[in-house]
């Protein structure tokens, strides 16, 4: 390979490139001549727009976003037909796409949203998601997803959180660990029905300065071991995950980007990846243009290359500049030659060279099928999470004549960011006048609404007119009045929770309550003395303390998916019973940030006129039926440090309906060399029971579970005695204490 | 010395300790019981009450709380006696007092607090005001003030940012240098009216999670390093400062008390500090019972003692157990040696063994005298702010003939944390009263109360009623009908912004607006149409949005001191120019924390629906003449790494009354190999200039100002350009470009 044909192999071309194409089409000729050495990746082929800011970050606008399926496939096609047969080499191209809850491409199944997912607390789902997702995105020609996003969230003003699977280093892990096989399979090979994963955003993304996306995160080495790298390190251990993308983030003065200590020495060094490290979108030019650690481009493609970055996404600017930079000596041909043989080492893995082309039909047919929009509905029922409940729930359908369903929420399919237009969805509202089609009568008010426009691509958000706004909160009172209970679904859009990524395009929040007027409606709706259910449709976890205080039951929904209207209809009416638990920690407000459960002994020592518990706690749940948790039983109560130990946890259902009970396992080491938080998720096991029935869970936990980083940032057991807590949540817990000798 | 003696010279007793007095009086047969081998220090001999957690921290209740000053002065020369006549070595003992902003005990005088001569920008004012507070200090036998505070501060919400001198690393450093000068004079020994500095708290202190008074802080190396470090370094650098205490919070699962790397590798390592290391009150203990990292008291006091902490205040609790250790064999006598010689040194620089004792009637003549009286009046006004004024000020005397003064902080002088009972103080209101005497009638109306007790050391902490508040609102509205314009004084009391050290003394709050219903008095105010001053008494920065917006007039006056009134009032009515500048950012609410100005590129992006622009920017303060600054001029547009530039501002007072600017300095890296901040503090100059006078000020900036620490931690230089802005506060600036070449 020639020094122009290697460095053509780590970039990409965003697939909407003018240089490529005549208007949706692949252009062979315009491509060889801008491209004479080829190009070796090309992203989000059914992107149609240009690559502009507004292009970046989550979903949005009108179906005219999107190249339909058929033109996806050709364009794909069209693009491996030109690399395979009119470049020296012929070496296939390798195409990304975007699938963080469902392949962000028109036609495709939305599964809730990553958040959700995490709520289920329930690994084999997401495994299951994953694979549909997989499958789908392969099909159309694609091998690598910008999937999972494995940050630890501790921000709730960052507008990303609903893409993360929440604060936990343990249950992100975990969630990532199925994600990530799901996606891939298992071996280091990918299946035809398996696309690659990558693990972003490598680190500190969800702890940014001010809860502000991409700002600094201020993380010292020790919690980055503790808290930010378990999830990366579990995943790179445990799984053969193609791609890494560095976070947009600086820590400690280093963006992740020129992070040679990070992405060479921990990832690639401590942990053994051995896949390609992937720029997340113009990351590498803004070490010059927002960073300011080198003065250009050409520098800063150098920096992001020594450090260990291997592609440059999504359009090659920076990495582009590499030949002339070898030729000038400023940096070895080596260098180009390990990233290009990490990228091809992908094609290979992915058997690019044997099978480069789609299938549209075959596409066609497994897209968004049957069996995808049961998964979907299935998701939807395991991620939702019954934050409370004073008996009004479930609902009996036909127990009451009229039912209000209001809100902004309620007759609308909110997806969340990232993404697309899938074959079918369900609103709140229809599915509730399917459930009760005959047996009441639905009374429907739009209460408010939260932004001017739904357009999700729309230049600027706009809050909703208030007087407008007020007009429509009189006529749902109207019509609650005349209703025997008030469904109210509310919370937040892909314009009010989303990815910030410029100035007119913003998604942090200062406020962590309902936008606009919705806790006016709220409030008007309670002041009727009328049985209320919330349903919260969002993103951002529901810091929403009126609605919490007065509402008869609260419901999490979050983004639900493209089949969540029924799912929530299936919950109100207890068709399902809810067993989702949060994976984040509910702050009140933004005055008690941060609020993680697993902290050190010395926070959260209280407040003047306030508290610091959170409104709803990490791990909390509730269900139509009760459970009972025994204590935790160990299998011996001293061992040595290497040793391991098995711990029961009886839990019976001792209510009158089937149910699911997601038994939570904490430790924490009591005393140690450097401080130790008050409790750390070890182990989690979402069971479901009959009536009456009674299950052992067993959790076996070994020198993971007990490890920790000493002075010396060394990972060690210190012998001593650890409490071991079992419940069904990150409160409620019974305490056991295993001894572990030195 | 035996090993018992020894470490008798490493403990404190508290003075209030039932075991070596009588009430009030020290009791010698009591002492030669109790510790027959001595103390080497006593904690607090103005302290009447016991050490109960209720005693430690921000003064509080009635004078019962402390001894008068001739107890304290009999107790201090009883205490001498007895250690240098009865015990076997005769080693006079060392006292140690609280002094943050004024001597805490009876009759001294109380300056501006510590937050309000930062606001000064005037090193040569905090040199004087602490030079007063030694002479009183020490005037009482005490040779060792637990102050100044050179935390950096960076979330509000954090009780104790009144003692702090804000957020930035060099505005804070230079102020530590003036008030450490001030105690102790320049030599190494004390002279006869100088007391020992004690640095506080190393470090993070000041960027509590949460918020919360010592939790932990989230801060790598370079952060520390760049922020945290600066000011301790350049004191210990500059001065022979006598003490350093480190931080009760831990810094990346270290607590400090237990952080070896900090005292003894950073502070005496690399800076050659070579005083003694104090505890902070209790924290050894609390390396076992807080922080969890020692099984037990005595391992936490060989912990400490290994880290490099010499004495165990105010108790000596832990460090007592140091001798069966050493006989033990778990800590080396070499240790113990290492400590004992440190605190005699401090005994040998202070001249104890020469002068151990006191006089009371030159320590009653000095006190409070008129000269420290003139010169707590000169700091506050220097430290007011003017935050806002549409012209309204400086009011005549006599312009209007009815002037209503309003507000729970119009009638009470409001001292703040570690205060005591001056011997004098001055109201606003009577400061308006004697200035409009014969000129205006002066009305007055409470408005609201804040609390329901002004009992500062009240086991509880209880909002005042709302609904007598709002009688009171409206018997001050009556009022405010009949004047011409109001003078509103609110903010904070000693109870609402406080350090917090227990569960039933709390004093961070998670809404930093005003505490109770005093935007409802504003509002009902401003309401009226008449024009409303706001005075801010308070030790939290004023995010006070709407008083912000809406009142005519903002003076920033902190907690001013004795002589507060007096200064408050001669702003007001412009006998005396306001010059002071803030020395933090002030949010407009918790959503924004942090807020400092110093921050990185890649920050402050932007909010939806909000801003992140403070509510008043750092070095913001307004005067009642009008400056005109000119952009800096260098000597030198390129220089060595190594060299110096000269940077000159002409600033000219472009109205018609003499006044003070404060010349601002900035510096930014425009491209380096860490990500530098966007503009960082390098210089101030406080200047007093009469209407059409103009003066050039001159900055020398050496390689002090220009490093960095880079990517293997070396302080270094960095090639390339670097903007050198002035201005009169952070954001109004110009810019001139300096080159540096290699």
């Amino acid at each position: 390979m020639t020094l122009d044909e290697k460095v053509a192999q780590i970039i990409t071309l965003w697939a909407t490139k003018r240089d490529i194409m005549d208007e949706l089409a692949f252009n062979p000729a315009k491509a060889r001549a801008a491209y004479p050495h080829g190009f070796g990746q090309v992203g989000r082929p059914s992107d149609r727009r240009g690559a502009t800011p507004a292009g970046i970050g989550p979903a949005g606008g009108t179906g005219a976003r999107w190249r339909s399926p058929k033109d996806t496939v050709d364009f794909v096609n069209a693009v491996q037909r030109h690399a395979v047969t009119e470049t020296r080499l012929g070496i296939p191209v390798l195409f990304h796409e975007e699938a963080l809850h469902g392949y962000m491409a028109t036609d495709a199944t939305m599964f809730p949203q990553a958040i959700a997912l995490a709520s289920s607390f329930d690994t084999g789902l997401m495994r299951d998601v994953s694979s549909v997702i997989a499958r789908e995105v392969r099909s159309r020609g694609v091998h690598l997803a910008l999937s999972p996003v494995v940050d630890i969230v501790r921000d709730p003003r960052w507008g990303r959180i609903e893409e993360t699977f929440g604060e936990d280093p343990y249950l992100v892990a975990e969630m990532g660990v199925a994600a990530v096989e799901g996606l891939q399979g298992k071996g280091e090979t990918l299946a035809p029905d398996k696309v690659f994963a990558t693990l972003k955003h490598m680190t500190g993304h969800g702890q940014p300065e001010s809860g502000v996306n991409v700002a600094p995160a201020q993380l010292s080495e020790r919690d980055l071991r503790e808290n930010f790298f378990p999830p990366f390190e579990q995943i790179v251990r445990r799984t053969s995950v193609a791609a890494v993308m560095p976070s947009y983030n600086e820590i400690d003065g280093v963006p992740s980007h020129a992070n040679k200590w990070l992405i060479t020495d921990v990832l690639r060094g401590e942990w053994g990846f051995k896949g390609a490290v992937v720029s997340d979108y113009f990351a590498i030019d803004e070490l010059s243009t927002l960073h300011h650690v080198e003065p250009d481009i050409p520098a800063a493609a150098i920096r992001a290359l020594q450090a260990g970055v291997d592609s440059d996404l999504p359009d090659g600017v920076a990495f582009r500049t590499l030949a002339d930079s070898v030729r000038a000596g400023k940096v070895s041909e080596a260098m180009i030659d390990a990233a290009v043989r990490r990228m091809l080492t992908l094609k290979f893995r992915a058997g690019l060279f044997e099978r480069p082309y789609a299938d549209f039909a075959r596409s066609d047919a497994i897209t968004g099928n049957a069996e995808a929009r049961a998964l979907a509905l299935k998701a939807a029922h395991r991620s939702m999470v019954l934050l409370k409940n004073d008996g009004v729930l479930p609902l009996a359908a036909g127990a009451h004549k009229r039912v209000a369903v209001i809100g902004p929420n309620a007759a609308i399919t909110r997806l969340g960011g990232y993404s697309s237009f899938p074959r079918q969805s369900v609103t709140l509202l229809d599915a509730i006048k399917a459930k009760l089609a005959g047996k009441a009568e639905v009374l429907h008010a739009q209460g408010v609404f939260i932004t001017q426009s739904e357009d999700r691509s729309a230049d600027e958000v706009l809050l909703a007119d208030p007087i407008k706004n007020r007009q429509l909160i009189a006529e749902a009172v109207a019509v609650a009045k005349t209703a025997e209970i008030v469904i109210l679904a509310i919370g937040d859009t892909e314009q009010t929770s989303r990815e910030a990524f410029a100035r007119n395009h913003l998604g942090d929040r200062t406020s962590l309550d309902l936008v606009g007027e919705q806790n006016e409606l709220a409030s008007a709706l309670f002041a009727l003395g009328k049985p209320v259910v919330v349903v919260a449709v969002n993103g951002r976890p529901p810091s929403w303390p009126i609605v919490a205080e007065r509402a008869n039951a609260l419901l999490e929904a979050w983004y639900p998916g493209q089949e969540g209207g029924t799912a929530m209809a299936d919950i109100l009416f207890g068709h399902v019973n809810p067993g989702g638990k949060l994976p984040v920690s509910v702050p009140r407000h933004a005055g008690q940030i941060p609020i993680f459960y697993n902290a050190k002994p010395s926070a959260r020592r209280g407040y003047l006129f306030d508290t610091t518990d959170p409104l709803f706690p990490f791990g909390h749940g509730l269900s139509y039926t009760r459970f009972e948790l025994s204590a935790p039983r160990l299998s011996a109560t001293r061992m040595g440090r290497d040793d391991s130990v098995t711990v029961s946890v009886e839990v019976r259902n001792a209510g009158d309906r089937a149910g699911d009970e997601v038994v939570q396992l904490y430790v924490r080491d009591r005393i140690a060399s450097i401080t130790r938080p008050l409790k750390e998720l070890k182990g989690f096991e979402r069971v479901t029971l009959k009536p009456g029935e009674r299950r052992t869970v067993r959790f076996t936990l070994g020198p993971d579970a007990f490890h920790m980083w000493d002075s010396s940032m060394k990972r060690v057991v210190e012998p001593g005695d650890f409490d071991i807590m079992a419940g069904p949540n990150s409160v409620d817990l019974k305490t056991t204490t295993l001894t572990i000798t030195a």
